[in-house]
C-alpha cells in the first residue's frame, strides 16, 4: 500500500479519461468524484474501480460524450435518459436536478434510465445533504442473488442511500441489499479469512462463513434473509417503473451491468419552518447513539458516516492510500 | 383456534369502540381495517392486537375523538398533527391525502406527527396501490434495538412498507428493521422452538437461535447486522424531521409507544405515459421470480404479497381464524 497525493490521482484520472475522448470539464468532474471517494476511505468504489470504468469505455458500453436528456416532466418528478453516458456524471447531474426540484416543490425526484454504474452511491447522498436536502436514492443492478427460497440469481443487490444533513455528519447510510458484496467476498476468499457472520449458502444449502464457498454457489445472503430480497425486488420495480428503464430481469437478459435504472430523491429541509429545532433534534439523537454502552470494551459506538471527515482530512494530508498494483494499472491505462 | 365470520368480528369491534366513545363512522372504519388485517392472514397485527389498542384508549393514550390537522403545507409535502388520535384512522386519512397530493403533483407526501400505532403497516401500502400509486411509508417506534456495537436499546425497528400496484399483486413489502419482532420472539419462546436463523445475542454477546435468551438480553438482531440499525436510524430521523414530531430517542424518554411519527409517500403511476408497458414489465419480473429454481423441492418461490388474495378469499369464506382466548378477551372488553 502506498499513498498518492489527491491532486496526482485526479490529474492521472483526467489524462486517462481525456485520452478516451472525454471533454476536459467532464473529465475533471468525473476524476474528482472518483478521487474524492478514495479520499473518504471508500477505496473499493474509488480508485480501485477506475480501471473497471475505463474498460467499460473501451468496450463501448459507456459513451463518454453522452449527456442525459429530459424525456418527461411531471411536476416534482422528472424522467431522464442517461444515454449510456458516464455513470457518475449522469448521477451527479441527476442529483443536481433533484435538488433544484426540491427547492421548488420541497420534494424533487429524478428517475434516470439507461445509465451506467455510478461508482460510489454515497456521493449523491452527500451532495443532497450539502444542499440542505435529505437524499434518498438507489440503483438497480444485474441479478446477483436468488429470490428467497430459490437458488438461481433473480434479484439485484440494489444499493440504497439515505442521507440526512446535520452539522455533526451528515448521517450517511449506503447499503446494498446483500449482506456482503461480491467484491468483499472475493477479498475474504483471497485472504483466507472467515466472514464475521454467515454471508451466504454453500452448494449444499448450508449457511457458511466461507466466502469461497459462497462465490462458488452464487448464493450470497440478502440483508435480513427473506426481507432483503423482497426489499431489493421492490426497489428494482420502483426505479425501473419510474424511469421507464430496464428492470433487473432485463439487465440479466443482456448479461452486462450497463443501461441500469436509478432514482434520485431530494427533500429540502430549508423549506421547513423549524430548521433550527430539527438540527438540535438530529444532534441529540446522534449524541444518544454515541453514548451507547459498548458491547466490546474500547470499541465506541458511532453513527453511520461519522468517520468520513476525519478519514478525508488524514488522506488529503498524507496522501490517498492505494494498492501499488492498482496504481500501476491506472498509470498504464 | 376457532373461525369467526368477518362481519361478526367487525360488529364486535364496533361495539367495543363505540362503548369507548368513538363516533359510529370512525368505529366502522377502524373495525373494518382491523378485521381486514386478520382476513388477509396478518393475525399478529389484526384481531390479536385489538385488545392492546383498547387498553391504550382506556389508559388515555389514544384520543378516540381526535382528528388529524394540517399544520403546514409545502406543495407536494404536507405536515399533519395526529393529535394522539386513533393510529389506523390517522394513517388511513394520511394515506388518502398523500394519494390526493400524488394525483396533483405525481409525488405526494404526508408527514404525520403525534399519532399512535397504525396496526398493520401494509394496509396503507395496499391503499396506495388501489389508487394506482406506488406506496412508500414508514413509522418510528420506541428504542427496541441497540445501535451496532452497543448493548442498550437506542434505535427503533421502524417498519418500512414498499408497495407496487400490479394485476398479479400488488407487490407488498412490509418489513421492520429488526429480523424478528418481539411478538415473534415471544411466540417462539413460549412454544420452546428454535428460531430458523440466529435472531439476536444472548447476555454473553453470542448469536443465538434461543428466543428466550434474546428476550432476556434485549438484543434482537437488526436486518443485515450493521446495516439494519443504520437504516433504522435514518428512517427515524427522516420521519421525525419531516413531520416535526418525536424521534425514537424522544419516544424512549417518554417510555410509551405513543405520539410516534409516520411518513406516507405516494407516487401516481397513472400520471406516466407508458402505464401499459409498466404493467407488462412488472408482470414479467414477477413471473421470472416465480420461475426460480427452488432450494427445497416442492416449496415454490413467491413474490412478496402473492398469497394475500388467496388467504383473504378463504378466510372470508370459512371465517377468520382466531385464538379462542383472544376472541373471549375481545368479547369481554
Amino acid at each position: 500500500m502506498m499513498r498518492v497525493p489527491f491532486e496526482t490521482l485526479v490529474h492521472q484520472f483526467e489524462q486517462v479519461l481525456q485520452s478516451r475522448g472525454m471533454h476536459e470539464e467532464d473529465a475533471k468532474l468525473c476524476s474528482h468524484l472518483v478521487a474524492e471517494t478514495s479520499a473518504e476511505g471508500v477505496y473499493t468504489h474509488g480508485a480501485n474501480r477506475f480501471a473497471f470504468m475505463v474498460r467499460m469505455i473501451d468496450d463501448g458500453l459507456i459513451d463518454v460524450r453522452a449527456k442525459p436528456e429530459l424525456t418527461a416532466s411531471f411536476g416534482a418528478l422528472e424522467r431522464w435518459d442517461g444515454k449510456q453516458g458516464v455513470g457518475n456524471l449522469n448521477a451527479y447531474a441527476s442529483t443536481k436536478r433533484a435538488i433544484e426540484l426540491a427547492k421548488q416543490y420541497t420534494i424533487g425526484c429524478v428517475a434516470l434510465a439507461h445509465t451506467n454504474h455510478w461508482m460510489r452511491p454515497g456521493t449523491y447522498g452527500l451532495m443532497a445533504a450539502e444542499a440542505d436536502c435529505i437524499g434518498m436514492l438507489w440503483t438497480n443492478t444485474l441479478p446477483l442473488m436468488p429470490a428467497w427460497g430459490g437458488v438461481d440469481a433473480k434479484v439485484g443487490n440494489n444499493p440504497l442511500v439515505l442521507c440526512i444533513p446535520c452539522k455533526d455528519g451528515p448521517v450517511l447510510v449506503d447499503a446494498a441489499m446483500s449482506l456482503f458484496s461480491y467484491g468483499k467476498l472475493e477479498t475474504y476468499a483471497r485472504e483466507g479469512r472467515s466472514l464475521p457472520v454467515p454471508g451466504g449458502y454453500d452448494s449444499e444449502g448450508n449457511l457458511t462463513t466461507d466466502a469461497g464457498k459462497i462465490l462458488a454457489s452464487k448464493r450470497p445472503l440478502p440483508i435480513g434473509f427473506w426481507k432483503g430480497t423482497s426489499l431489493a425486488l421492490a426497489l428494482d420495480l420502483i426505479v425501473s417503473v419510474l424511469s421507464g428503464g430496464n428492470t433487473t430481469r432485463q439487465l440479466g437478459l443482456m448479461g452486462k451491468e450497463t443501461s441500469v435504472s436509478q432514482l434520485f430523491m431530494a427533500i429540502s429541509l430549508s423549506s421547513l419552518p423549524d430548521r433550527d429545532r430539527i438540527e438540535a433534534e438530529i444532534h441529540a439523537s446522534l449524541e444518544d447513539i454515541q453514548k451507547s454502552e459498548a458491547a466490546d470494551a474500547g470499541v465506541s459506538v458511532r453513527f453511520p458516516g461519522q468517520m468520513r471527515r476525519k478519514i478525508k482530512e488524514e488522506n488529503l494530508r498524507e496522501g490517498i492510500p492505494i494498492d501499488e498494483r492498482v496504481w500501476q494499472e491506472i498509470l498504464n491505462l
